[in-house]
């Protein structure tokens, strides 16, 4: 298994969720970080001695899915977080060793499905 | 080392949080997160064009141990979340190459303890 | 490519932040968690039947990086998060397998740098 971690904007998270559902995916979290991101514009000012910090809300998506998953949908949240313009985003895949569904005590790929 | 991400009801929180103390555990995160999960309504319903969301808040529970408290702790969390109703939640393991204590520099199952 | 997860007071992070920058690092994430730590008073202590829980407030920052440059952030972030009292937070380290920029479809260490 492994987690998709998709860091988006907010304004295209219900394209993300409308596509991740119509795929028959069901299961994923989703919370606000403060994101500081490349070309952004302000690394290396400051003012006085403090430094100005530009933040940006972003969207994390946190998704645990089959192996066999993963080409899939990362290519669906590209195309659906996709402005073209800088901000748009990363995901990243992170190996997961095992997942257990609470309720069933299930565990593995179909604790995930 | 793992890293255990647990996913559960809010109302459950302080029953683990007492199971953890007393299994020894005063090391972990928690914070909020919208989640979706399978049989819990709404999927594939739109409205106009607009996919209709149906979240619920969650608690994430983030905790990394030694290899060896990994199967004891998730059957605590799976003991003290289950409700037996859908929207129990999930326990996610994954693997954790090094932790540093940021105080004592200690790193390794030592800086986990 | 690895995960930094550091886990930090928020009152450091200004000069956390500073640091990076000045590192060259400018993509990473920031969130608020409530933290449990060893040492922080509470552990064992009920209040009647229910557990008594005392939380801090801690920052949460994920970095995805190359993993060249894995020790010379985890010093960065330790020498930049220490006060010397405890509480002053923990670092993890996590394999991540793929990394991509939403909007340039670039993968691997391109896509964090
Ligand atoms: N290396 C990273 N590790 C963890 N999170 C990151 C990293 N880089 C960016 N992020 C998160 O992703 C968000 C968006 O990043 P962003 O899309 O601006 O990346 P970028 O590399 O600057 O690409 P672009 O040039 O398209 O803007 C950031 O605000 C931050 O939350
Ligand atoms: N595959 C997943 N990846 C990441 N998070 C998930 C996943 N599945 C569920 N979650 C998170 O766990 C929460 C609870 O999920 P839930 O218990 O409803 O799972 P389920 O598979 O629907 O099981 P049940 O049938 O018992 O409801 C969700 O709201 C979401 O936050
Ligand atoms: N094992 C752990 N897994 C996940 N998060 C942890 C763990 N231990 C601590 N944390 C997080 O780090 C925060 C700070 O921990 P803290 O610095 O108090 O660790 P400690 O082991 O008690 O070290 P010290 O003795 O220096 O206080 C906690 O509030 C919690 O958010
Ligand atoms: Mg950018
Ligand atoms: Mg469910
Ligand atoms: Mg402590």
């Amino acid at each position: 298994m492994k987690k998709i971690e998709a860091i988006v904007r907010p304004d295209v998270f219900p394209h993300i969720r409308e596509a991740l559902a119509l795929h028959g995916i069901d299961g994923f979290s989703v919370s606000e970080v403060a994101g500081i991101g490349k070309q952004e514009g302000r690394t290396g000012l400051f003012r006085g001695n403090k430094y100005e910090m530009e933040f940006h809300t972003k969207l994390k998506i946190e998704m645990v899915v089959d192996d066999s998953e993963v080409a899939a949908l990362t290519d669906l949240i590209v195309e659906t977080a996709s402005t073209g313009k800088v901000g748009d985003g990363k995901i990243f895949i992170l190996p997961v060793e095992e997942a257990i569904r609470i309720r069933t005590k299930e565990t593995g790929a179909i604790a995930v499905h």
